[in-house]
């Protein structure tokens, strides 16, 4: 006898977002029933996302029931699932941080603070579930997911899921070869954001040589030519090829994107690697043409909010959407069994990785719970030269954060491969940290040394 | 009743290192009828080493006794110690080293190969020892000790104990603070070339103190007008001092040396942080004095060896040295119970750090063998800024040997702090690979990409 379930959804101002979830649970047959609290900080959206939601449950005829809550607290009452997409920082905040960076010479990323106020928030709603849902299971589907995740688990005992979209890149790499998704398998575990594809089957036989043939004889007219149809159409480039024949696996999703920062230095570069016209999702070419095209989106949500008469399963379609979260509470909550791919804790998932740090594998969901597949252990390479750097990366953060030893943020700045000396990462943190808006960090931060002592180390 | 033993020294043609170790053992009494075997590459340099030994042992009335050969199997057979110290390319090599890179951009370093030469000596040694003397000791007194070790005790079975000075670096400290030496009580645990001071008593108190009120009221005059003794005179520069305030514990020896790349920009960054004239030890300026010195030295070793009247006692003292090597021989030989500063596999002595990774650590040495103190946990800062680091560049570097992959040799010199771009790292490697005398190494190390993709990555 399926189940309906409780949900909430944090940051859920997110048209997009929150649309996509109740449709997912309106083509849900087993979830009919289920009950969802949104929550945002933002009433207004707030209360826009609450009415699609019902006109749209209405139109489809499902009997899914909604709430609205400005209150984190409230949202979490008898909940089962907690759904976080929230994001502590708007997108023209990083565009002021970005203005910053430049003026001391770094190209489009610079300095920071981490990602002390997406921490802070995620404790927040981790803990504030301790308190109103212990049992119910958190999905994370907000960034940083790994850091995060792993933040969560380890100074709570909320049972976190994160969630990511980056694994779907091998339908990029299916579909240019022409290849029947339906009949793929695949795997590619790692932490969010680097993952490195270990299978690749077409009707069970390794599809790999499919890709270096792709490679040989298309490769070159592709990156002469290719027009990249988004910012984030990367998948296949000369950087994510570079790092394939770096690495024997093909780095998946978002994880080419990062590769190392040679592939950075500047727009012209960025261009070679990631392709024309965008030069990867990282660049000021790119960047204000995708926040742009959610905006437009959203503005096309908002017109149709306003209009009694427009469809919203004309807007937000009628088909279910590749998100794992309704899914993997199907999965939970009335035994669907299904195979995912999860952020959880790693015990022993993948070779080589501490237990508590958060991985990304696939796993098989049932009413046991998440079950995350034994994947073994990745080349020693890709252990050596990107996953053991990330997560040292990750725990670096994880302490300057705990600590707020700014000297740590210091240090990351010196290690950005752009940074040219002790002075120029010093004072451009200095001046993030005095940013309008970035109060909070600033006072978090302090340095170990004596006071009178900020500025004595700068070369002069 | 004392025990006589038998020791080989590879690389025995450092007269400098062989007499001091003849030194040591005439002034150890338990050590009197002793045998060493001289083995070198270098005839002529054996020669006169061995004869200086003899002589030196006949003025002090000691009856140790000696033989020489080239050849390496030859010098194990029947020994029960085996002291390490040879080098496996000349000073001028590496000058030649210096300035390709220098052609590439590099200030005094750049890409290389990594301890390529240095590993196949050591491992021929090691596994020379497996067949010839199994249960000897081997004493690696050369460097890279961390790396080396690491990779002799993960590859052979033979027992391997790692020695350097830097850990002498406190009575540095201690001598400018006007110090009784016999006073301090003093740990600074770590890995070679990383060590930190967890400990630094004065009759039983702390006294970092100390240190602190040195600093306060000197270290701004000290740094102002202090002239280097030598080029490695840095314990208590500025660079040092301010790793100090990063970490709350002071590097010592050669940790402080390395610290991080913002310290080695260029010459005048260099003095600023390790004081005039030289910079630290490896600039322009200090490296042919320091190598001037040895020179100077050995043209004086050498005039002696051919001058009949000269007395070696003399030339070399009759006092013992600061060297560990005899000393751990007589603890283990006699049961001359000592503490000593050593490099051996951790085998929990560090926390967080893995079992089979060399770690520098006080040990306690008697004829049950060598006893690592288990000092603890470090710093979670200083282990994830420095030994972490540089366990992940060791485990890099001995991958990178071991595979041959040249692609992992490229990485390390992309992620090396002075380089730019790409093909800056890329034409480096390839020009230090073809150099003369690399032949060997530029073998061994290949892509792992297709032939005629080498340079098809260049961004042009």
């Amino acid at each position: 006898m399926p189940k309906p379930v409780r949900i909430s959804v944090i940051g859920a101002g997110s048209a997009t977002f929150s649309l996509g979830l109740v449709k997912d649970l309106c083509l849900t047959e087993n979830l009919a029933g289920s009950h969802v609290t949104f929550m945002d900080i933002d009433a207004d959206r707030l209360d826009a996302v609450t009415r699609m939601a019902e006109r749209y449950t209405a139109e489809i005829g499902s009997n899914l029931s909604f709430e609205r809550t400005t209150s984190r607290q409230d949202s979490l009452k008898d909940v089962d699932f907690v759904i976080n997409t929230a994001a502590a920082q708007s997108h023209h905040h990083q565009v002021d941080m970005r203005d910053v960076a430049a003026r001391h010479g770094y190209y489009y990323r610079g300095p920071g603070f981490g990602n002390y106020y997406n921490f802070n928030l995620m404790l927040d709603v981790a803990r504030d579930m301790e308190r109103v849902c212990p049992d119910a299971w958190l999905i994370q589907s907000g960034n940083p997911v790994f850091e995060g995740c792993t933040l969560m688990t380890r100074e709570t005992d909320i049972k976190v899921c994160g969630l990511c979209h980056g694994h779907y890149g091998y339908h990029h790499i299916a579909r240019t070869l022409g290849l029947d998704l339906e009949r793929i398998t695949f795997q590619a575990p790692g932490v969010n954001h680097c993952i490195w594809m270990t299978q690749f089957l077409f009707d069970g036989e390794d599809a790999y040589p499919l890709i270096d043939q792709w490679i040989e004889a298309e490769g070159e007219a592709y990156w002469e030519s290719h027009i990249a149809s988004g910012t984030h159409d990367i998948q296949l480039s000369r950087g994510a090829v570079h790092q394939y024949r770096l690495y024997g696996l093909f780095p998946i999703g978002d994880s080419p994107r990062l590769g190392n920062w040679w592939y950075h230095t500047d727009i012209g570069t960025k261009k070679w690697w990631f392709g024309e016209p965008y030069g990867g999702p990282d660049t000021h070419l790119a960047r204000p043409v995708y926040v742009e095209r959610l905006e437009q989106r959203l503005s096309q949500i908002r017109e149709a909010a306003k209009d009694p008469k427009a469809k919203m399963t004309e807007l937000f379609g009628t088909t279910k959407t590749l998100e794992q979260q309704v899914p993997i509470i199907d999965a939970l909550t009335n035994n669907v069994a299904g195979r995912f791919q999860v952020n959880v804790p790693n015990n022993g998932a993948l070779d080589g990785i501490d237990d508590d740090v958060v991985v990304e594998v696939p796993a098989v969901i049932d009413q046991q719970g998440i079950q995350p597949i034994q994947v073994g252990a990745l080349p020693r390479k890709i252990m050596l030269e990107q996953l053991l750097p990330m997560i040292l990366k990750m725990e670096h953060g994880l302490e300057a954060y705990k600590t707020g030893d700014k000297s740590m943020l210091l240090w990351s700045a010196l290690n950005d491969g752009q940074t040219r000396s002790y002075e120029q990462a010093y004072t451009a943190l200095e001046d993030i940290l005095q940013q309008k808006g970035n109060e909070a960090a600033g006072e978090h931060f302090q340095y170990p040394w004596p006071e009178g002592h900020e500025s004595v180390y700068l070369n002069q």
